[in-house]
């Protein structure tokens, strides 16, 4: 070919001189070719390929976005007025919020409204709890509302301290203290102490667990009535004034909130099913997880006067006493011969009514059938100085900086997906119902869920519930953030978070806590397995004993005690923003689901060996009932083995196979759908993770092996031993059963 | 750079000339570079393009490679032992056709294995049925066993006729003929005629519902013990001599089959999990669905004997008598004075044993994470001529296709799964194993399930029921499969079948039947919601009114019966695993998933048109408790309009962006699983579909919106009215929502 193409040359110079340049000529066009052919192959974009330095540029400007400023000022915009969940205030706030996330740029905003039925103490006939003598005639009674915070005396719509789904009815009988109404503490009464609470009406002090299991434990006590109180042992910090001068609780302040057990059912009357006009309701007195007792809370200066004069019994151990100036006597009764009585007076009404969810979106440009999901709660008990609009107000921000970003033309990988909760006070009922409308989309498409309430509960350091999935990806984060605590100058968030709380479970890495409940991740966690985690600023757990914060709950949670104390520059709210912000960003644009799968053997190992270790404490029924953990063990070995695979196939990506990328993205993001069992927990039918799941004690902790966990808890109360192992051992069997079927998922597909 | 170059140059030629050359060499360099550009970017695969005609070849190749003689040959090979599940023989197949679907070609071959409760017939004291006088003395057994047909009566370890997991017992007592054992029938004993079955031992013919419906009705009657019998009305054809000279029962013929009622749950002892040796199991006595009375199979020799001298009230209509020369008297007891009495000897015994599932993949090139399954059972009462193994000779003529076009180098687009069924005759238990074990992956990933049992039950025409997903794929996939029918030389499959059988529901198509259950797809279509379909030739049911094919689960299922009689070319063989075969290609091979949400839509029109007509038999009631419709019609409405868009972009898709046609694909592939209740129907954890269960009163049939059905059929049985219409609306509403939802589905994301 070369030779005869050379022949037909017109060249007139010597046959060799021309046989030279035919050959140049011929080796440039070959090259020239060659260069187009490669500058062709090279030059055509394979994908739109998301750069990993333009990806992490994106990131930075959206973190520098972010303004503590922005966050103060949405605070005291959101904080001004009540925002109770089925008021017309709080209606007015969700279309504000709508207005406004408009306005920053978000795709769509929409109101989507359920009717849920929703509990109010009755305008005219107010609640309280009295001592009665022997007549009848009412010789104290508990004050009606709480002296108002200075500044806010002129507000109307606060709603009084109440226990929301309370049963109606004026009980009167013997106060019993039940100390903090754990299964213990009725234990200790029933058992130790030979004291039948049947009938009586029983008082404990908030703190240790979730207001409802108090109830339940009551309940099943055979209480007639409950009283919740706030004991200063709980609710003040020492050396720290009663606000307005500090930031604890006054004698006259109380700790509303629900007092249902509803065990991730969202609205009582529609469990399962979204609560749309067009939906069959239970009648309203079989709604799930109501009380069937009145209850009540009151603050320390009223429980005083009901604990001063207690009777019977002395308290069985220093534990059971609190920091007032009385005896904590059990009772029942009151000292000596008294006939005085406890009666109480509930009126309040359950009633049906529309709630509003707001939820905006940003639509992602190369996955938008893939959602991470932003929420947090809009509805307050009264100013929600903290509790939800230190949280709100981030969620704000964030969403303003997502807005800012993407007017200048950006937009990331996957859809974001914000939301305004309504109803969470109420028991998580607009996220609740929202899951299960959306349960099928959301269970196809939804990447993770982070939760966004208080923003701020202490001001120490960082504290993190979160699936394993999100370790890695928490820890690397907050290794970007700047710490904003004192004396951490020019250091990480994690490096000061590490310092101030390392895990004592992992080496060298901050504690990360367990998910429970009792806020709105848990529809999408523990019913619909979607990867959750949730971030807040947070005080000293090892120093700090009282419960939550002093004025959870109260109408002092102001704004003004965020400004005056909890963060006086709102340099944690920012921390807390660049956290939960961070988080949705790195989830929503990164091209390989930033999810450790490794992280989640390690944990579920650690929680086998916990659970074991725990069944240990019965060596001899160990034997008696061949139960074993084999299985289980065998299961987390052969997990931690696929998950490491796993991983080292995701290293050797390549990353612009879409297909490919997308296939791996899927085996991750439906691992943690692979620890829901459909058919729930026993007796539990919508908390379905068999990993975790909240305490059936308590619904704010999370407990691990939770089936495992509740039968053997369960065994000492069980009459029939054999019939209570047998369900140990089943449950250890679907326990392995679900470990080694996630790790199914993991496998080379 | 250009003009540079040119200067160096060394040519010796005049510079008009020299300048004229240049522009040449450039132009020519130029263009040279410009084709390698192009040929470099046009050369470059912007995918692994599915060319439509390759895709059309290739099904054309696959069609071609089946033959109806090796189906004969696998058929003869499989039917020349017993293959009861749990037996060894039956464990020799599953290595057998391990061995050959790996010879064939496919990627992997795995026997996966579970210990599940089985059933047998005591080897040592057989199980009968006795008349006994005042003496109790046996006058009448019934036969032991069958006659074995000729050629097998060599053959060992052939299981006489017996109701697998029947109770042990030997009741005695009167007997009462209740003619097909259905609710209907016991309510004319009970309401019409006054007859109480309590204490009584009653007979029913086979045939109309399943028998575990038969076993349940009879013990909700207070029946002792239940004989089942084959009446010649139903497993006679006029003029059709018995086997072996023709395809009728014979007289000493039986059908065996287990009476259990499972309602989905797999093995009986780990509802909701795989029998897998770590996992809990039930104690034998409390598994799912037992029954609690000895149940015994006779045929119409000894069941003449039986019925002879029945006493009592007459048959209350014609049809309630059957082709014997009897009364067909309801008893109870015998005629005139008698005093004898019926007695049941019943010894069989439950017994966990081993079964063994073969599954076989192809892996896929474009998406080896989605996946298209073929199953069928392998184990069979006794020689399995018809059931199973006509259906399994298919399966395994199209592994062997597919594993030829594998070995030419072609591969589908998804991973292709062949499953061989274990124990489908105890309750479906191999896949309902498997598919419990797999859950997790099979929600994420399965595009669709295709059942492969009996071949043929007649040689009319085809039968199909399938999700209406799959309506349009049947339809145009029967139009390129040539007719096998005589009088149809030269039309297609669709042209037979629509002349023969045609739709009345819809205009201008061939019938398509609701799937119900009783075959191994139930696990993925009921409970995992995996769009499923089954085909085979059927008989002309418009006058063919046996029940079945006569010789069902007798010893007469052989080869034999098949070649002489059903199918001697294998012809209807041959197009049965062309229809089950293609379907499998089409869905593994299309780019585009060939299902059609609009047809979806409109079954779902038709079902609700249905079910609010039969409301309107209680036009009363419906006013009184306020019973409406109209949110399912709104439902609906929308389900159909977005649909019809969805269906819309889908014909705008550009096919070669990969991400998009996988999302789309993926809102198809869910579009099933929204069909879904996690809660289950009431009653039927594992009966989830909304749209389509098996009829409470008849395992075989499917019902449309079946938590409606039950709740309309149980009103009449309920004491309290208003509760069974509030049970109504509840139903109605979890319809509208579900229906909704699955348009949320496919809205654009």
């Amino acid at each position: 070919m070369w030779k005869s193409l050379g022949a037909r040359s017109e060249s007139a110079g010597p046959r060799a001189a021309s046989g030279r340049f035919w050959a140049v000529v011929l080796g440039a066009a070959a090259g020239l070719f060659l260069l187009g052919f490669l500058i062709g192959w090279f030059a055509k974009p394979t994908d739109k390929k998301t750069s990993l330095s333009a990806h992490e540029d994106m990131r930075t400007a959206f973190m520098a976005e972010m303004k503590a400023e922005n966050i103060k000022q949405f605070l005291y915009n959101f904080t001004q007025l009540p925002h109770l969940a089925g008021t017309e205030e709080n209606m007015h706030l969700a279309h504000q919020v709508q207005a406004e996330w408009k306005k920053f740029g978000l795709d769509s905003v929409q109101l989507v409204h359920y009717d849920v039925l929703l509990s109010y103490p009755d305008d005219t006939k107010p609640n309280y709890i009295s001592i009665i003598d022997e007549h009848g005639d009412e010789v104290f009674n508990t004050s009606l509302s709480e002296p108002p915070p200075p500044g806010y005396e002129a507000v109307r719509d606060v709603v009084p301290p109440y226990s929301a789904f309370s049963a109606q009815g004026v009980p009167e009988g013997e106060l019993v203290y039940v100390n903090y109404g754990r299964t213990e503490d009725f234990f200790m009464l029933e058992r130790e102490m030979g004291i039948n609470c049947t009938g009586k009406i029983v008082i404990a002090r908030y703190g240790k667990i979730f207001r409802g299991n108090k109830v339940k434990n009551a309940e099943l006590a055979g209480a007639k009535g409950l009283i919740l109180y706030s004991d200063p042992a709980d609710y003040c910090a020492p050396g720290v004034d009663p606000y307005p001068n500090g930031w604890n609780l006054p004698g006259g302040g109380a700790q509303r909130g629900n007092v249902l057990n509803l065990n991730g059912a969202g609205d009582p009357l529609t469990p399962g099913y979204p609560a749309k006009e067009y939906m069959y309701r239970l009648d309203k007195t079989s709604g799930v997880g109501l009380p069937k007792i009145p209850v009540h809370p009151i603050g320390y200066h009223d429980a005083e006067s009901l604990l001063r004069n207690m009777g019977g019994q002395a308290p069985p151990h220093s534990s059971w006493k609190g920091n007032l100036n009385v005896s904590y006597n059990v009772g029942p009764g009151f000292t000596g011969n008294s006939t005085r009585k406890v009666k109480m007076h509930i009126y309040s009404n359950n009633e049906v009514r529309r709630i509003y969810n707001v939820i905006g979106t940003i639509r992602g440009t190369v996955e938008p059938d893939r959602y991470v999901i932003l929420g947090g709660h809009r509805d307050s008990w009264v100013f929600g100085g903290i509790d939800p609009q230190s949280g709100a107000a981030v969620v704000h921000e964030i969403v303003r900086s997502f807005g800012k970003l993407k007017k200048k033309g950006w937009r990331p990988r996957r859809t974001v997906i914000f939301a305004s909760w309504d109803a969470e006070e109420f028991g998580l009922l607009g996220s609740t119902e929202w899951a299960e409308e959306n349960a099928k989309i959301l269970q196809a498409r939804a990447v993770a869920y982070i939760n966004a309430d208080s923003s701020v509960e202490g001001n120490y350091t960082l504290r993190v519930d979160c699936t394993p999935l999100m370790y890695s990806l928490v820890y690397s984060l907050t290794k970007k953030i700047p710490s904003p605590d004192e004396g951490f100058e020019a250091k990480s968030l994690y490096e000061s978070w590490y310092e101030k709380n390392p895990s004592s479970e992992y080496k060298e890495v901050p504690r990360i806590n367990k998910l429970g409940s009792g806020n709105d991740f848990e529809a999408f966690f523990q019913r619909l397995g979607i990867a959750s985690g949730r971030a807040r600023y947070s005080k000293n757990w090892n120093v700090e004993k009282y419960s939550s914060y002093p004025v959870y709950h109260s109408v002092y949670e102001t704004y003004e005690i965020v400004e005056q104390f909890y963060d006086p520059t709102f340099k944690n709210h920012l921390t807390v923003a660049q956290v939960r912000g961070g988080l949705v960003f790195e989830l929503a644009n990164s091209v390989v689901l930033p999810f450790d799968c490794r992280d989640y053997a390690s944990a579920v190992s650690n929680y086998a060996h916990i659970i074991y270790n725990l069944s240990r404490n019965h060596e001899e029924e160990l034997a008696t009932y061949s139960v074993s953990f084999d299985a289980l063990f065998s299961a987390v070995k052969n997990f931690t083995e696929v998950a490491a695979s796993f991983h080292e196939r995701l290293q050797q990506i390549d990353i612009n196979n879409l297909l490919a990328v997308r296939s791996l993205n899927d085996q991750l993001m439906f691992l943690e759908r692979a620890f829901v069992d459909p058919l729930g927990l026993p007796g539990r039918p919508f908390y379905r993770h068999i990993i975790f799941a909240p305490s059936s004690h308590n619904k704010y902790a999370g407990e691990s092996f939770p089936g495992i966990y509740d039968a053997m808890f369960d065994i000492e109360s069980k009459a029939d031993q054999h019939e209570a192992w047998e369900e140990v051992k089943r449950q250890i069997s679907i326990a392995a059963f679900t470990v080694q079927a996630a790790a199914e998922t993991l496998k080379e597909v």
